[in-house]
């Protein structure tokens, strides 16, 4: 089974700290394949980053479709997601959605803690567009913003406790997903000292392109009915254009 | 790890119908323990019989917690899952909702298609407990009821290819999950014939109970903060009765 | 007119306080049966507890189903509210749903008072249940757990004079129901100092009972189309398996 | 207890069928008053005229606010209700309002059965506006406009017992409130013949006015925080100008 | 172009303070005829007083209506205006709904801010009725009730800057828009210091009212199948009276 | 004032027609500038077009941004809206946006008209983001997906006139958009023969961003808290990169 964790984001070391997480959950036989954008944002925050950032992932999966059997969209806000999903023809995952919809199966208060406020809006909108509406309770967040924190720091770990405490307290939640990059990898680190259940949306979203690969049966992509319908395009990438194109061929 | 499946029916055979799915899709080292109700109802259909249902799969959960990381209920509109969820200490996954959310994360438009239009109510009140309101579509269902079609005979097929086909063409359904227990392995069957991807609820329960384990640190559940008060109990069954008093001593 | 008072926990002092209330809100004419539950919890709280009393409270009614014109689940969450509504044939009041459809009849905004936060979560259950989420605002309890208050004692009064309090100027409430048994009694008490209708449930289950019996012919109960199909069951109450058989014979 | 029974159309033989029904729900003891508009529309059906009438209801009811316990506003649209709410310190009841909450008492998914289509937009406005917008399944009318039926003859039953197997059927109602006051009556004729509670409105509205009055302390209302602030005013009804004005004297 | 200006409050004042606005914002060709109410409330701050002034509105507008293009109801909770729409030929514009959808435009959300909370449920009503619940996130008004503060006097200006740093701190709104009367033309004065768009209903209204009549042709608005059916009326204004009847004559 | 009509799509005929009924509706001293894509989709009728198109159109913005007052996303889905609406200091409007808040204004139940199934989907989306989820009652297009059809012939007018029709008496419209670029100018042509408002969305465009740029200061978008934080870029459109970047300097 081979997986492409596709960061939309220009930041090889925010790559290599989602695989960490990743080659840990990912079970004997699954291959993580890690894709970092060559052009975009150092960091995607907004929704016009993510507007941008989600056809340049179009493009970074369609280049590597061909030996996939799943994709992630490797960036908290999930950005792309609905479009990728219509023209792939295998599971594409996205570590919002993934993270929230595991988390509905674990409570039913959901939260998210990150690390600054200018991410809310986005994640908002992540949570609004996973289909959970109702039982999503809220960002936690600081009041100001700041730089990513160093991923490990203990300044960090001390900051993310705290909003997660927060999470619990004032929101009810019952599950609290740890959303951005930075912060792979601190569930586990943190989930003894918070009265909630923690999700890491790394960890979330290879147990669920793992399950819906083995659920799914590859075959039925091809016949949905709602598929673009096959058109000529103009100065697209070549896998992207020969995508929409070769439609028409089948 | 060890997943009970939770039949809170009292027909075995259908229980080991969920079996012959459960086995195909579970990964090598995930023991799945098959459990059938000895008192209730032969074929759990309406809310009257999901609450007394869903209180005999608390007892039989109970029975078995010691030894379980996860559990299935496994009848398609998930009797007693936000009890049993609130009392154990390891994931517990619901058939409908694990079908579900995993059919959020392959499309938008999400329909049921089922035999018998005596389950449409309770089936409803499944998808709007999986917190999945505005995704869900629609049940497809014959006009009137007939008894529950023999599993894998041409004409429970044919009925249910029909049912798919509605809900494409009259849903608009991206996703159709297959509820009920006697179509348990119909979906990779009818998926060529669909232009609609296909869920099986077996499949996606175990899929999900798998993911679910993966991803989250046993641990994490003894400390939820939503967790009941100890409490007596009178006249329940030992191992339920144990669990509620149980907490005291924590 | 025969009204089955069922209080589905254990505990016989909370029936004598509702029936208290029930004594003087009910018609001449109109015959209040107390009946409490011989096996269970001496006080449910939460969701798992809900789901047993519930199964509980539907043989307790169908033991006595016979002479009856309508029964009340006494309980605030209303454990076996929808269940039991399916397979008898009078009308079944739930004491929050009672409290909280008259309280928009009063006003807009419907807040819940109660004693203790681990009630929050099932009374917030009870008001999605009975179909009025615009309305409601939120439920008024301390921050912390404490043991249920002792009925009329001048401490309970002040604690629940400070939450109506609250509910008025933070949740901007018309109306406040006063959750919970041992509050019964107290809306009238309280009702002087507080600005906004108070409304006790005991008294509003009673009123609506009434009225539903008066408004609703006894017959239209037998033919309605949504009742549960006739099966045979397996170690239920003798009464409870005979209605769950019994349709058949129609 | 004096209830006033409040009709906003010109139309006094529409009092009188509905009094009929009053006289058969109202207890021993409870006074019901008939009053009939003396300006404004012989039979209202929209918004534009909901928005007049509801104006004169007000001042129908400021009129005789002295002795009155509760007013019902007799149409099934429920004109003025909020306005009435406001501004009298005792329970006001609409009759749509009053059906429709009675209806979800009784079962999930209500209907309205109504005699023309163009009643059905201001219906739709009153089920939203009753708070039950969830439950709420449908109009059930005829696909084009005729007269009001005469109350009482075959025709009209005929008609409406088609609605009726038409909301069962394809809305899937448990129960049908008759809508217009034409069917004053009608419910309790009909309901031998159909598969589905049938609410009376006129029924439904005497009997939560009694139990309005039963449970709630009349003293409460005066001490509402929600109270219109008092002002001068010009050109209104003495009895309205007058209650606008007093409230400055409390 | 002739829009009505219709201030169905009896404050002279206050519709010359609009007019100032009014002025500024119509373009050239666009004449703005300022009518205000002769009977009623000198300022509508609650349901009770819509329900009444709605009425008024609707007779100030059947007096006008010949010579019209647009009408614009010139109280922010917009009273009357759906029964407007049914019944006037042309389009009828509320200064709260023109505001509201203007600022939806411009952000996602929008806050109101006005001076006192006594309008605060009026206020949120209007929103509703606007169709835009979701993106409303609140109304932004001191905790006590004051009189309408002097129209222009610096300690107004400082109360709503207050207000409107509320509304973008606590409520995150993108757009505030200053509801009420006495705060038109605050809008351009306050919009340096906020760090969210300022919306002015009066500037609002006319700009839509403009719009709309450029983009819809006259005609199709007698042709629409929703009015109401003609009918005899009793004891309403001459020009009322023979708008309900003549569409008889149509 | 220059308002920007961007098509991002690549027919520059498309552009022409919209042009034709931009310059009937821009009232004088409006200076419409038509830009045609260059790369992307002869015509975008899917979301994962619509990713892409999206990007596109922000660059086609920011490249004209410097001379403009206001800029029209001329694509009925509204590709890129929110994403514009982040980062430019000007009102942006979307055509379905502008249709559907205009259609608001004119009655309550509104639908879309439009010539392929295949839209129906994304202009779904569209109606969901303009924040009008109650009011949009539904998409009325042909049951199987057709080319889209020549502007201007008979044929085009008389399926769109079935399409009307069907939306009036099936989905109880009160008012119409046209949707798609082919369908522009054709309201005006239809209106006479449809029970319900049309509107084109062309004209309703242009009608808002000259009342947007007419009621709104231009000084109050620099201010505006939720704008992006400034971010060095790769590989994006100079104008684009130097947007993002661009901020820090502020």
């Amino acid at each position: 089974m081979r997986i492409l964790l596709v960061n939309p984001n220009t930041t090889a070391a925010m790559t290599e700290g989602m695989m960490c997480v990743a080659r840990t959950v990912a079970p004997l036989g699954a291959d993580v394949v890690p894709l970092t954008a060559e052009r975009g944002f150092p960091y995607i925050a907004t929704r016009a980053e993510a507007q941008i950032a989600g056809a340049i992932a179009l493009e970074m999966i369609a280049a590597h479709a061909g030996s996939a059997d799943a994709a992630i969209i490797a960036a908290f806000g999930d950005p792309g997601l609905p479009a990728a999903r219509e023209i792939f023809d295998f599971p594409v995952v996205g570590m919002a959605q993934a993270a929230l919809v595991s988390a509905a199966m674990l409570g039913d208060r959901i939260a998210i803690a990150t690390f600054s406020p200018a991410l809310r809006r986005w994640y908002e909108d992540a949570a609004r567009n996973a289909g959970l509406g109702d039982r999503f309770v809220g960002v936690s967040a600081p009041a100001s913003h700041a730089a990513p924190p160093p991923a490990g720091a203990p300044a960090t770990r001390q900051l993310l406790a705290g909003l997660c405490h927060r999470a619990v307290d004032e929101l009810r939640a019952d599950v609290v997903v740890l959303g951005g990059a930075p912060l792979a990898g601190l569930a586990a680190e943190l989930q003894p000292e918070v009265g909630a259940l923690l999700v890491d949306p790394v960890g979330a979203a290879i147990a669920q392109a793992v399950a819906l690969v083995s659920m799914t049966p590859r075959a039925g992509f091809a016949r949905r009915s709602g598929r673009p319908l096959p058109k000529p395009t103009n100065g697209l990438s070549p896998s992207l254009a020969r995508l929409f194109a070769q439609e028409a061929a089948e």
